[in-house]
């Protein structure tokens, strides 16, 4: 509890707004996926938000924001709390501003709609399919999480083989965002106008509406194919990612043992087995099937679309749900994030590591090239052996997104972005969206 | 004249089909823009068929076959004869079938469509645009071109950015074919078997109908961009090639002084500037725009997919049409067609070559990377002069696509293809089918 604040004046001026006090609910309002990381887990697991606010439009976020600002009161944006790196968790406490009731999809057009940011983006899907459009790329919690949380916490997803990732140009439209000045404003940012905001774990500002380019909607077909040797998988994998004539959103490789883990999918893939879980266009099931054989893969699972959409996706077996599942099982296991860039670093490091690096690979496009990038799970015993497990990739020339630490530039982006720096002095002059994220911000004003 | 056959009996079996033997009708019928060639031009200009017929089904189209085998006469499929290589000029006379009678649509369906093979694709596209399809590439002649010719003698074209090639799995996905056996059959290929039909110049066989893939249709945004410098220019295609989250169709970067040679576009592309012809997604507008600031281009038109339709798509001034329109301007220029892989080979060829080869590149998709291809305008000087040419890019690691031959083998593919021989040994056991064309059976069956 930020005690020296007056939080009797804070509510009064809060009327008109749900807010939420309840010791249980601020516990769950406050912490987010962290506990995937045993270096985050004893770092945040006390974290709480004094208070935390449920408003239901710009207006009132226009409010919420005035009464942090006159009050000096750090303010976290939470979307689905879905974040891994604790990303929501607000490091000394204040009030968190809970998007969920924000959830109107404004309009969808012809490749382009406009949300408000509190959306679920399984929701939002939907709806658009219903006009011939989906998400370019979502995350495997897209049941769940929310647009804004994505933009402001994810990074790419299913979709990603196609589209890149939502730091690439042309993949977030616009934003509408409300600032932490004195006088709270709202920003217009659009183009490459929205990296202000990217991926800013919401202290830049915060975002009520976003505008989004759409993919054309198809019927996925979900298959899972498996192979006695993680190799040849992964080599499918990287064929598959490569085939310009095949239709696909999602191309994961899991290297034995991780099947083992997705319990549910047990009778499909056998023991000692790799797979991939794959979505193709139903249009292209027939020239997968014949690609599968080329690398000697058998299909072991396939649905088409329809039949699909009724279960559990296979989606949600994949990206970071696949660490989920295997920490269900084994919750000694961690994960990292890394960029391979090539099939030869992936063959090099399943040599180095075996089993206490089991290997799940995504494809996705980097400049658009498909790379294997990887979600791996990691035999976790001591910080040190993590970070040496890191070392040893970064200096094979794999880049790791370290999934290890809640400060922004120390996770994918490594370097500060002094856009986002200059940014944040002008919208947030106080310090107080997200305090403690930005390192950039730490070092230029905290220590004064 | 194949003059001891006894054409009078022939007539008689062809009763009920369209038959022209007009002269004149004969030498259109027989010809195609092979003339782009200086050296195929000597060498074809006097071939001539002795018949053309015009199916309107694929039993007529058996009936011909069954006549052909009957009396030995060299058959040769034609669609709209726009091929540049004499691919469907009859060497040897006999009979030329036209299929342009044959144009149904059978179908569309979500990402799939079955045709008869002289549908043309323009007109295709009309259709399936209606149910939110369209055709994943066409050449820029598919104003009047056909899917069969397409398959029978194409590549590749608008829309190869996205999906490759025909060549790439996935990209046809069933043929009916009528064979020239003793007794024709009808036989039904799928998946990978449509390889051994696929830019086979119909020498396996008569294609009667196709199932391909389609492509989600957008509303295709078109805008030329002008730069300065060429290699800036080229730089800014394989910056928009590989921007994931930039939606296009079409990427073609012409150096200067190709733009003098498009006269409809005189107004936009100022004398000494080198331009880009781009097709991209309406609502990519505005990251193409970000783009182009970050290369420092100029946008001189920009026309909404409505207002493109209505007009003649910029479509019609790349590829081979680039090369039309230079010609038409001076017809002592040629062409060639090569891939160059990457855009440090562009930079080398242009430095070397300077205006005798005027480099115009098309970007397009091989094995998952954009990579630029060329078809170059060529001053033409000797046929000597034009291998050294070639010789040289080849010893610099480009891939030519020599344009300059009608052999299948010596165009594009470079190898004998064991399985189109194979097949062609089973379909076409006389080797009536536009005979001349394919070496590996010249090799191995007419020197006996
Ligand atoms: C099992 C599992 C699988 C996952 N898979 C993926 C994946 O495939 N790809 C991926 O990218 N991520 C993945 N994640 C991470 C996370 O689920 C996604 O990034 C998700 O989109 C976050 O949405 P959220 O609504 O839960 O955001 P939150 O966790 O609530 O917020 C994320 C960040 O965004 C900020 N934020 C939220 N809303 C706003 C706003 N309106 N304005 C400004 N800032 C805001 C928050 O302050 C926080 O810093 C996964 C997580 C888990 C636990
Ligand atoms: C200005 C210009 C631009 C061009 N641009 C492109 C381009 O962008 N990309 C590209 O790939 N090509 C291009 N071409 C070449 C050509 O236009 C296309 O390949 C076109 O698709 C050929 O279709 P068509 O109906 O004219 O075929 P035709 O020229 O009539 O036939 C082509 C070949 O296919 C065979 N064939 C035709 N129908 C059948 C059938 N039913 N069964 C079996 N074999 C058959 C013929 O025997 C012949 O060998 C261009 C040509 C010109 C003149």
């Amino acid at each position: 509890m930020t005690s020296s604040l007056d939080w009797q004046a804070i509510h009064a001026e809060l009327t008109g707004i749900e807010t939420i006090t309840d010791p249980q609910q601020l516990t769950k309002l406050s912490l987010d996926y962290y506990h995937f990381s045993p270096i985050l887990q004893p770092q945040l697991a006390d974290k709480r938000a004094d208070l935390v606010v449920r408003p239901v439009n710009e207006a009132q976020v226009q409010q919420v924001a005035q009464v942090c600002v006159r009050h000096k009161i750090p303010l976290t944006v939470r979307g689905a709390g879905t974040g891994n790196y604790g990303q929501c968790i607000p490091l000394m406490g204040g009030i968190v501003l809970d998007t969920t009731r924000m959830n109107q999809i404004l309009w969808i057009k012809e490749g382009v709609a406009a949300v408000e940011v509190g959306v679920k983006m399984a929701a939002f899907d939907k709806q658009a399919r219903l006009q011939g459009w989906e998400l370019r790329m979502y995350p495997s919690t897209y049941r769940t999480a929310t647009l804004g949380g994505f933009i402001g916490g994810g990074s790419g997803g299913i979709g990603s083989i196609n589209y890149g990732q939502l730091r690439d140009r042309g993949n977030v439209y616009g934003a509408r965002v409300v600032t932490l000045e004195d006088h709270p404003r709202i920003l217009t940012l659009r183009g490459d106008e929205v990296q202000q905001i990217n991926h800013a774990y919401g202290t830049n500002g915060i975002i009520t509406q976003l505008e989004i380019p759409l993919a054309p909607a198809y019927p996925w077909a979900e298959v899972i194919v498996t192979f006695g040797d993680f190799l040849t998988a992964a080599r499918f994998g990287q064929a598959l990612s490569d085939g310009d004539g095949l239709v696909k959103k999602l191309v994961t490789v899991c290297a034995d043992p991780i099947g083992g883990y997705l319990t549910a999918l047990q009778e499909f893939i056998p023991p000692g087995q790799s797979c991939a879980l794959l979505m193709v266009a139903e249009s292209s099931l027939d020239p997968l099937e014949a690609l599968v054989k080329d690398y000697g893969g058998t299909i072991t699972y396939q649905k088409r679309a329809q039949e699909a959409q009724k279960g559990t996706s296979l989606a949600e077996f994949t990206w970071n749900h696949t660490t989920l599942h295997a920490r269900a099982v084994d919750p000694s296991l961690t994960y990292l994030q890394t960029f391979y860039f090539d099939l030869e670093r992936v063959a090099a490091m399943y040599e180095q590591f075996g089993d206490e690096v089991m290997i799940h690979l995504e494809f996705l496009r980097v400049a658009g090239r498909a790379i294997p990038a990887g979600l791996q799970l990691v035999r976790y015993t001591t910080p040190e052996r993590l970070g040496a497990i890191i070392e040893c990739h970064e200096a094979q020339g794999c880049a790791i997104a370290n999934p290890h630490t809640y400060i922004l530039e120390d996770g994918g982006r490594k370097v500060i972005d002094p856009l986002q720096l200059a940014f944040k002095e002008q919208v947030d002059p106080y310090g107080l969206l997200n305090p403690g994220k930005m390192r950039a911000w730490g070092e230029k004003f905290d220590r004064k």
